[in-house]
């Protein structure tokens, strides 16, 4: 039906696709809930890792989605990533055109379309409730509609596997419905996570001969075998997989992108990232697990903070023969480090290449270099996080560096009272004591919480001295509970994110509570922001 | 060297092993520091589940270790596995029966014992510093000595893989050499954990083919494919898997226990275990997790509270319709069990499912039934989440059936104080007024923080006369901002985890500020907890 001339051009790379579906099936995680603003934060740092494809939601099905697309288009300027709309094939009994559903896909703008299609046929009469026939018109008629409209389309056949089990005829029609209508890709879907690699391999390979159509792999990790099924698709032929950030989904979740990438990189010798990309793998895991609020998981294969960690005293002794001995990669080239425990997270390296980022020559000066590890090692132990705090470090960089705090005011005392009052009223007042040049300033503030009033009171406590802070606002504000089970003190770390308008800075301020956590990244931030702006530091 | 005869005879199920190293190299695990009643602890629940072999760690090597053999042999009746020791092959020039650290585990008592060998050339030149010629003979000398002494030998070939592409003539013939000495398997180790799934099939099946060996296998989970390697060895022939429990293990991990048994059992349909214990499957990684004192991951295959909750809405409807067109088992075949997760992609057929699940039929009954759906949806809008806070939703779940609130007492008012003081010390008080039984009472709390502060005053206000509170403990506290980017007013919701000693629940609120969202979270909280103790609620 469609010739091959009539596909859209692949573009460099578009032989082999990584396709992540994060914002969409990493959503359905369990306490995964992600603002528009989350979205839009995790797309920037897939599209710096180098993916092709962002699925970044359903729109029209989900109110948050369609708003997503929407700002997406105008808020992030995409260097690598196409972004990619997910939705279902029409309805049964309905044309394609007039289906709300497929022409909400059409409005989000987006230059890709997933299309979710019944592959499995107990599914299709079920679950759909229609007729094998008509769930293949559906097919035909949403592919070929979106087509002709301009889009580029891919279909997701959803529990391919068990419904190849089921009626490997039908499942495979559905395949080559898809393609002949102008689908670029097929993919296959393990929608209930039960497949082992080598069923996958052996499917794959003959619904490839049997279909000639470009296939994808959708693995999910009920078996805990998601990345080896992705790989083992690939193995078979398969040259678009999709798959997670961390490998958030629902359920146990879905292949995860980053040991995808790096066994595709680094084991198949197959360049499916953009150039020096890998090295930030570390990194943006890290940061993508702040912005979903999860705590990074330490035992990630090649980005967890243990995945080069050496304890067996057996090997420690021949590491230092050769570290080649005992481990599979060079962490490097992912952005990990290696450790001898107990040692702590920070190396001289990664702390190294920071400085330089920032203009700091580290490599230069081995004992301050060595005075910075340190203290970072000190504040990691405490609770904080300089991977998301790039401002609170650039702050201690430059402490070290001079040998003395930069600051543009001493606080004498604050207080927040926050009141219940029995008409119903709530009350969140906050007062502070400050010192700036000699002169002692008290000011108050009231907000909508006791960090919104602290916050306030703050800012009217400087902004005459200081009358750049006008332009400066909060633009996000996290808070995460580290320990803390079974009577522990618990420690409260709290993440800032300010803005001047024309950029963005984040800080991190620690304490036992969250309201003293806060007023140290709220420093932080205000003193990186007058830097920022030129401001002159007090002696 | 050692004929067939002359092997220690296999048990029933002897063609087959199941293998557990735990007590050994998932000790290895970064933060796990396992006492000796830990290790004996451990030991009894693996022989539950029916491993057949238990390695205990390294007589000789660890004091620790020495003493788990000695009191393995009194206090534990194991009735499935047996004990295993292991250690190094000789040291380089002297005669097997001369080396302590060899005597020292025949004094362990095991009746297997499993050898460490280099079979990597480089390995034997740069770590062990002798020759390959006097490495086999290391091998050959030990397992023969060791046979002559009536125990039972498995050899672990370490970093056989790499040694194999390194030297795959040399590596091979490490094999044969243990193998004709007696050894009655010979264990493949991906030590670095830098195998995929394919190169494995294809590695042990030749090693198969040629040396005639009974192979095993024993992968670390460098690439994330440690289940799946385990798998791939099996399917080229290995019949020997040595596991951890939870994945517990250097660096990234070890092979799975849980999920490597569950597929041999459910996939392969091969029996590993005793009759009936896959089901104690789930309790038992649960309470492995507790004794090495790691939080049980929500998110591991098969065991993972999350493994078998459903989201999406999308399934929901179908669910109901056949449970086995969304699961890949039968949950209830590994312990664990299905849960739909209430979110605003829910409709109404998860909040009956759910409700089922609590003890409630709304299928019975639409017009409650969808009530419920727009309590939760409209809830969910404001910024709440039901999915992990399972005791509110059963608090509003609760409220709407009976039509009216349970309550065990009434908020007149409460503050809360959060100073830094100017000589640097920090004081957190809370005020509460409260009415309980038509009695004004008025208590104050001090704490580490506001929230804290506020608890112990909510606590010090109720606990005459609810004396169950007591009983009760905050285990748990999360945080969360809602949106509020450029300046849009922002939510905070709070999770609260409680426990009574026999189980735990959470809870959620959500507000303005962190301060009043904590106090609807703890007033959930000793609701559910009251009503729990078989409180009677306040009219």
């Amino acid at each position: 039906m469609t010739a091959e001339s009539d596909r859209t051009l692949p573009g460099p790379g578009d032989e082999f696709h990584v396709f992540d579906t994060t914002l969409r099936d990493g959503a359905q995680r369990e306490g995964i809930n992600l603002t528009v603003a989350d979205k839009l934060a995790i797309a920037r740092h897939l599209d710096d890792f180098g993916v092709g494809f962002i699925e970044g939601g359903w729109p029209g099905a989900n109110p948050r989605d369609t708003e997503f697309f929407q700002r997406a288009r105008t808020e992030i300027d995409f260097r690598h990533a196409q972004l990619v709309a997910f939705g279902a094939t029409r309805k049964a009994g309905v044309r394609a055109e007039d289906d709300p559903q497929v022409a909400a896909l059409l409005e989000s703008g987006a230059p890709v379309i997933t299309l979710v299609a019944k592959s499995h046929d107990r599914h299709v009469e079920l679950a759909l409730r229609t007729t094998l026939e008509e769930n293949l018109a559906m097919v035909r008629d949403t592919v070929a509609y979106l087509r002709g409209q301009g889009r580029r389309v891919f279909v997701d056949c959803e529990h391919f596997f068990d419904g190849y089990r089921a009626d490997p005829e039908y499942a495979k029609s559905v395949v080559r419905t898809a393609y002949e209508a102008g689908a670029d890709v097929v993919v296959l879907c393990d929608t209930n996570g039960g497949m082992l690699p080598a069923q996958i391999t052996a499917v794959v390979r003959t619904v490839l001969a049997d279909t000639g159509a470009r296939l994808g792999i959708h693995a999910q990790d009920d078996t805990g075998c998601a990345v080896a099924n992705t790989l083992a698709a690939v193995d078979a032929g398969a040259t678009h997989v999709q798959c997670t950030a961390n490998g958030y989904g629902e359920r146990v979740g879905n292949a995860n992108l980053f040991p995808v990438v790096a066994a595709l990189e680094l084991k198949y010798g197959r360049k499916v990232l953009p150039e020096g990309t890998l090295a930030e793998m570390t990194r943006i895991s890290h940061a993508i697990a702040e912005v979903v609020n999860l705590t990074p998981s330490t035992h990630q294969p090649y980005v967890g903070v243990s995945a080069f960690a050496h304890k067996a005293g057996l090997h420690a002794s021949a590491i230092k023969v050769d570290p080649d001995l005992y481990q599979h990669i060079d962490p490097e080239l992912v952005g990990n480090t290696m450790r001898m425990l107990v040692s702590d997270m920070a190396g001289r390296a990664s702390i190294e290449l920071k400085g330089r980022e920032l203009g700091y020559d580290l490599a230069g000066d081995r004992e301050l270099a060595g005075r910075v590890v340190e203290r970072v090692k000190e504040r990691e132990l405490a609770g904080y996080t300089y991977e998301a705090a790039d401002a609170s470090f650039e702050l201690l960089l430059r402490d070290e560096v001079r040998g003395s705090v930069t600051h543009f005011f001493r606080t004498e005392s604050w207080r927040t009272i926050v009141e219940q009052r029995p008409d119903g009223d709530q009350v969140n007042e906050a007062t502070v004591k400050l010192w700036v040049k000699g002169e002692r300033i008290v000011a108050i503030g009231e907000g909508n919480g006791p960090v919104d009033a602290l916050d306030r009171a703050l800012r009217a406590g400087l902004e005459r001295i200081y009358p750049q802070l006008a332009k400066m606002e909060l633009v996000d504000y996290k808070v995460r509970i580290l320990e803390g089970l079974h009577g522990t003190q618990s420690t409260t770390r709290v993440l800032v994110t300010t803005s001047d308008g024309r950029g963005e800075w984040s800080t991190v301020g620690v304490g036992e509570n969250v309201i003293a956590a806060s007023w140290q990244a709220l420093g932080d931030a205000y003193t990186y922001g007058l830097l920022r702006a030129g401001a002159e530091p007090q002696q």
